[in-house]
């Protein structure tokens, strides 16, 4: 972090003194990774200035592919036409074909009737699956060899395998018919006798995915399984690929902050720093409306209770703290219950250990709440009967508020949508509407007043 | 996820049978990582019944590698002191301290005395480290060459490692004294000719941390510039060992989960399954005593606001909507910005961008609010006042919660504590306190009733 912000201040200031010779030497000894990350944070004029100085072309390629919008926008904009093939063709296939995607929709069909041969074949490839799948983010090449090749003539193959692949994770092996039926190691072709065959040292126990799997759940395999690479294969056993471990700690990074985001109802919004602010609240605001229609139907139940007994503007000075007690209560539980079901903790059967558990912890920290917020309303207003109708209020809406909190959630799960898709707005406007009115109900029978219901 | 269940579900049918051959038999077809994780699922009796069918003593190793607690509290008490030893063995140093790390601290001793050699060593200075920092986290073996070690030389090296080193993902290349100068890879070693020194094939801009680097930042530089592995370096940068990205992944997986939980202020309780409810309730008390305090201040700003007016009841049924709002725009900000932070987003001098930008999101939504609420709080009560009050107020409230949420994080951060520490609570309590008593005020001078403050 410290490098990449002193990297922008150095770049800020050579471009204002419009030092470019020394801007250049700043460039050319930077990481093409500091560099995209450092544009994150130029305005487009510096991106650009910053993009025409870098001399290396392989440095350039790797700009681009790591550069997010609007920086990326901001480039090909700019870059002559030619200039943007050729440099797309440097890339490894799987960026190439994730940076193709996010060009500009006319941009991308000249793209494609640009770019020739195996390259192109690949970006379709990738191209042709949902960028969450496992097709479209692996690497549509992989090191594959016949079962009976040998230890040596493997060797000799990876030395003729100069240029494509980059990183040589593990060696998969084929069968005749093509299907993948193993997988073995560099460091195995170096540590058995040259002669032997690959079907003698592979293992035969392959985890695989196939191109239509979800990202998410390729991630969890990677990482279940301790993998540096997993095979994405056909209906047939027929290797289509692979989705390295590189590209998945991006996956990984990515949901987790998806999950974070679309609880608190925010939806993909984590480019906070480049989108407007109407395309922001247009994302936002679907979750606000939950809110809103609870808020009205409150409102009324309000009006419902509004008899015109003195207590109730006491009660009514309690509501905020009801309301503030029981959303944090819900969230807490909801956020629990939402990161054990993204990390598999949440079993068949064991549901109703975590409800249990959660609705404990609320009932806990009700009797602790009542103690607390009922002495104070007893003393404050010199009515026991005050105190005592807050101490049960409070008592039964932080166990409520703590089991909404876990239901919701795996009520979205049993539905089949994402736990965390704006867990918090329903969970805080759900626990208000509950509470609420066990509060007045509870309330005004222990206070004596006309019931509200 | 589903084949974990069907695992589970198939050990307690078998358990609960009493069908000891066909569980071993499940359990000899499983692998080492289905099976701790299925053990996150099962009753203690099961998880020993369990471990005690595993024949294989590298699964046995793996399984107690990965259960997490309170599985590995169960095995543990329940294995001979002998055989914890033996399998301890089998594991991979970083695992081995890991495990013993985990173990209860009289157990934890007699283990340290146990181990022998060389891996007693390692373990040592891996546990003299913090849990969370490089040191911590390292396999403190790596595969190191003297820079003019030919390529012929180190592929004969290279046959002579068959057991330490699991994965090798570099080469690292140390100079005469003993420095990390440079790095390369098995692949390197391949294609060029076997009398070239390592000196000329390798790169010598190695990215590397020291022990003492918090393991949220290591995990940043592996993920940055797509790294396997980077080498842990002391101050004369001698190599002391590597972290591997399968471990990163771990930590990336870990560090987003605890910013969720930090930020709804539930602390390190993911553990949600196996904690007891009094340690939970703990963990997450203190945040509510945020909200508890800030209510019975709120409480009192109603009481001030006691006269009376009939008008007053109307606005108290608009209090739950405009905190339940409130704290929604609120928490959509802070979790945008924790996120943003988190992700090294918000620059030097981007601050002010993402809080005019926030700032600019809750104005938005507090148009659309108060035009719906406003309206309907008009035609309801058929006093165009009162619209305008509510109207006014929401404008306000959504406008002051969004730069609230923006700013406690933001506050955090200067302060040099985590912006995921229990933003939620003191987001929406000071929205709350905030807010309300903007509602009140504004709303009172509106409606021409007696100002409160």
């Amino acid at each position: 972090m410290a490098e990449i912000l002193q990297l922008v201040d150095a770049i800020r200031r050579l471009a204002r003194r419009g030092a470019t010779s020394a801007l250049e030497r700043t460039i050319a000894k930077s990481r093409a990774e500091d560099i995209a990350a450092a544009m994150q944070h130029l305005a487009p004029a510096q991106v650009k200035l910053v993009f025409d100085r870098i001399t290396d072309d392989e440095v350039a390629a790797e700009v681009l592919t790591r550069v997010d919008n609007p920086g990326l926008e901001v480039l090909v904009e700019h870059l002559p036409f030619e200039r943007l093939v050729q440099l797309l063709d440097l890339m490894e296939v799987d960026d190439e074909a994730d940076v193709i995607a996010r060009l500009p929709e006319e941009l991308r069909t000249r793209v494609m009737a640009a770019i020739e041969g195996e390259d192109k074949e690949h970006v379709e490839d990738i191209l042709a699956w949902p960028e969450d799948s496992a097709g479209g983010i692996m690497q549509p090449v992989a090191f594959r060899l016949n079962e009976n090749t040998t230890c040596r003539e493997a060797i000799a193959a990876l030395h003729e395998q100069q240029e494509d692949l980059e990183m040589i994770f593990y060696i998969y092996v084929e069968n005749d018919a093509g299907q993948l039926v193993g997988v073995t190691s560099l460091r195995a072709l170096l540590t058995h006798p040259p002669s032997t065959p690959l079907k003698e040292i592979m293992a035969t126990d392959v985890i695989a995915v196939t191109p239509d799997t979800d990202q998410e759940e390729v991630a969890r395999q990677v990482s279940r399984y301790d993998l540096l690479a997993i095979p994405v294969v056909d209906e047939h056993r027929k290797l289509l690929g692979i989705v390295t471990i590189d590209d998945v700690v991006d996956v990984i990074r990515e949901e987790a902050a998806e999950d974070m985001m679309l609880m608190a109802g925010v939806g993909e919004d984590i480019d906070a720093l480049s989108g407007g602010v109407l395309q922001s609240t247009r994302k936002r605001l679907p979750w606000l409306i939950v809110t809103l229609c609870g808020g009205m139907i409150i409102s009324e139940i309000f009006n419902r209770f509004q008899t015109g007994t003195p207590a109730l503007v006491v009660l009514a000075a309690f509501v905020p703290v009801m309301i503030g007690m029981g959303g944090n209560v819900g969230i807490q539980a909801a956020t629990i219950t939402v990161r054990n079901i993204a990390m598999d903790r949440v079993a068949a059967g064991g549901t109703l250990a975590l409800i249990r558990r959660e609705a404990g912890v609320g009932l806990t920290m009700g009797v602790f709440f009542a103690l607390v917020l009922g002495t104070f309303a007893a003393l404050r207003y010199g009515d026991p009967r005050m105190g005592l109708a807050i101490a049960g209020s409070g008592v039964v809406q932080l166990t409520v508020a703590a089991s909404v909190g876990t239901l919701v959630p795996l009520a979205m799960q049993r539905l089949g949508v994402d736990p965390a898709v704006a867990t918090g707005p329903f969970v805080t406007t759900g626990i208000d509407l509950i509470g609420l009115t066990l509060f007045f109900s509870l309330a005004s029978a222990i206070l004596h007043m006309p019931p509200i219901l």
